[in-house]
């Protein structure tokens, strides 16, 4: 069966949302004149400062695009639906955003990106533009503690790449943006649950095949399997095993401060996000441990999936003020 | 079948869901102890300000309660899920915002919320508030131009209700907060279209059926009948075909100007949106009519109803100031 979207061809879909973008949010972003598929910063990059290049597939708006604005990302190369940028957008991205002060390279670790990414490093390196890349790995399901470095990264993205850009805005060193990144990602922490497929708009099929009754505690964004299929549990149920899986790790002290993300993978509205939500507050409370501050809503999504994820940040002092630090982004702000 | 959400029990939802907002956003929104269903801003009531009360049935987040907040509503009464909030909180919320001088009624011309507001109107005029009632009736399809005050109110609201925040935080009269949110109201043009059901948490079965490849144009925010049932169309043309509608009504001339709303009725993701949001902006270029600014995502929604729909809101000085006016609310700000 195929599934319903309102697009025109398929093939078409990215570079049409992407006109609609530019339509939409002008102000704030542009395109480049270079690479249809690079969105930079209007109001960001500038002389001196570190320059932050995130990117990946397509298919997970807000993110990446709407993450590029004064505070936060420079650019965003843009791939193909659920496919890593070619190196191409993320050089035109470097080098359009570079101030002299070296780039970040930020995005969730998949191999596909990290081979583009990393290629893309290789090139600008020769227009003596020094890269540096960190990685998130903030999704739990996708690999046990021991091998963190193969975890990949999802709705996490979102405080990691706050923090980052925010040290990029402040004109802090390379090296201090790079020493806070690889922090906001040691101390960010997603778990995910997913109620249905979604179908790529290429093929319109489902990307897999779930029982009416189940979920998938640990699925990732694009479909990949998680920690176990199960009858369809409440919602305080579903958000105690997240943060249990999640304090597991984490293990905030009484008194410790974090930042909340409760993010929809698509079509779970915002009713089931908030009442997932007060549930995450009261773990919290019980526990001893300070909100900061909460983003309840669509983050990083997964086309029309349903389901959501449960993203908590380990705050320190130096976190917080990268969190609370302004941003203008096409489809986010921090005043 | 029985539709998945992440909720517990059916009946338990709505008030689950105001606990986790009020967890979220404790800063902007407050409940009252007088009534669990008022939500109220915290900054935006004021002494000698004409109040904005607002409200309807619940599943359509961010509305209405999203919309609370400094430069816009300052409280909304909290139905059940798609039904009128009886009027006790209606009451309440108006005792709280009443700076004595009036208080301005706005929601959708739905037939359950008149008698409500109409009965808490009576009730607070007992203690000398002055109530002004100011319906939405932005959807085009719900009946014919000659019957305008039969129409429903959708997704509109937000500019409606934008206005007319901005009107009442401006410290203007009840006599111009009214007669600005008449004009916003006049000026505003919605047209939905649905791809799927919705279902509701206490029952979780479908609202109504839709064939794998039909779509309905016009269908209203609870599933009521639209305009026409037919084969799913692209994107282009079905966002032809609710902006041929819109024009046919609102007669743009070349040069004037409009505000844009593309937006998703529940599981309908931002690249869909932003693809018919690239069609309206050819088809308002086409036209030479100036787009002020636009808005594309999720803010008025029927749960996980797959669909979307276009507002236009036509532009003079006047709304054009009360659109881009400050307002800090739960779920939107515009600085």
């Amino acid at each position: 069966m195929a599934t319903k979207k309102i697009i025109n061809k398929g093939d078409d879909a990215v570079d049409e949302m992407l006109d609609g973008i530019l339509d939409a949010h002008a102000d704030t972003v542009m395109r480049l004149d270079s690479n249809k598929r690079s969105i930079v910063s209007r109001n960001g990059p500038r002389k001196g400062k570190v320059g932050l290049v995130i990117g990946g597939g397509s298919g997970h708006e807000p993110s990446f695009l709407g993450f590029v604005g004064k505070g936060l990302a420079d650019a965003a190369a843009i791939g193909n639906v659920f496919a890593s940028p070619p190196p191409d957008p993320i050089i035109e991205c470097t080098k359009a955003v570079d101030g002299g002060a070296g780039v970040l390279y930020m995005y969730g670790n998949y191999a596909g990106d990290v081979m583009n990414f990393d290629m893309a490093a290789e090139m600008v390196a020769m227009d003596d533009i020094e890269v540096r890349t960190v990685l998130s790995t903030d999704d739990i399901a996708s690999a046990p503690l021991n091998e963190k470095h193969k975890r990949r990264g999802v709705a996490g993205n979102f405080f990691i790449f706050k923090a980052a850009g925010a040290a990029c805005d402040k004109m802090l060193s390379l090296d201090e943006c790079e020493r806070i990144a690889r922090k906001a990602n040691d101390r960010t922490y997603t778990v995910g649950v997913a109620l249905s497929p979604c179908s790529l708009p290429q093929t319109r099929k489902w990307n897999f095949e779930m029982g009416d009754d189940e979920m998938e505690i640990g699925m990732g964004i694009h479909g990949e399997p998680g920690m176990s299929r199960e009858p369809l549990q409440t919602a305080d149920d579903i958000t105690d095993r997240i943060i249990d899986k999640i304090f597991g790790e984490m293990a905030p002290a009484k008194g410790d401060r974090v930042a909340v993300l409760v993010n929809s993978l698509g079509s779970t509205p915002l009713m089931e996000l908030y009442i997932m939500n007060r549930r995450v507050h009261q773990r919290l409370r019980e526990r001893g441990v300070e909100v900061h501050k909460t983003w309840v809503g669509t983050y990083c999504s997964s086309l029309e999936m349903a389901g959501a994820s449960i993203t908590l940040m380990h705050l320190d002092d130096e976190l917080t003020g990268m969190i609370d630090h302004p941003c203008d982004c096409a489809m986010f702000s921090v005043k």
